[in-house]
């Protein structure tokens, strides 16, 4: 039986963190998305703190110490609650591990740290089409989809561009 | 003409957001909605850092110095891009200044900010239901929304210990 250790990642995990990113995209049907290089994990994630990570690693047999899955979240705030929330930005779990409970810990760690840091709400964003997801938040973790919200977004430099110019306006 | 002075929020300005918030659940026909606490903002926007807040008050005329405005922010970070975001949990325009571009100017300093912090995304949720909002964002900001994705949540000390829980199984 496989076993797992799941820690908070640091500095020295990002290769491992970055080689599952681009799986995901993969998985996700966006194999080109991936713009983010070590590096800027590096400066933005563990210099400058703009999120944290759950790194999953095999315990005992030939895989011994392979990186098998990852949880990447930032902290929220809502104004309504008043309190702080976790946003789950990814979540992956190797091929291979698929079905044997880890994708399951991954949340715990998410929710071990929310009670930790009396968090209201854990929150993230799913594919439409990804049923088999949607099914196992849905059931297994009792997550309620957001359907009265529709995400707005302005993307890239000249978007960014465009908000600042409405200063002057 | 009335004009608007827009800063970064201090504690001092915690009573006038608190009411702006509670005004804006009602705007948002969830008048209950605000479990928020003055104290608790005091705590967690501004001891903890868990947001930023733009207050936009009146310049000149009686009104002077009347808070009229805001938007409540926090950082987010993209796998994919490998940079921060800004996230618009919040913005509130005053019923009585609605339509003069306080909007758009609060919207210009999220843009700033975003670009001082070198952001990739502004991103921000709307009911489906606010027609008036989705126009204003799509035709003025030329914000696309993400309807390929549905958000997913999981709330209260319940979900919290549920998660948490399914580090054991």
């Amino acid at each position: 039986m496989a076993d797992y250790k799941i820690t908070q990642a640091t500095e020295a995990d990002i290769p491992d963190i970055h080689r599952m990113i681009v799986d995901l995209a993969i998985y996700e049907k966006e194999p080109d998305a991936v713009k983010a290089t070590p590096e800027m994990m590096a400066e933005n994630v563990f210099r400058k703190g703009y999120a944290g990570v759950f790194i999953a690693r095999m315990v005992g047999g030939e895989d011994d110490g392979k990186a098998v899955g990852f949880a990447l979240y930032f902290y929220t705030y809502s104004t309504w609650l008043g309190v702080p929330g976790l946003y789950l930005e990814d979540l992956f779990v190797d091929e291979q591990q698929r079905g044997k409970g880890l994708g399951k810990r991954l949340f715990g760690e998410l929710g071990k740290l929310a009670k930790e840091k009396e968090c209201g709400r854990v929150e993230w964003r799913v594919l439409k089409w990804n049923q088999p997801s949607i099914d196992f938040y849905e059931k297994c973790l009792k997550a309620e989809p957001q359907v009265e919200w529709e995400m707005m977004r302005v993307e890239g430099k000249d978007g960014m561009d465009r908000l600042a110019a409405m200063r002057k306006e």
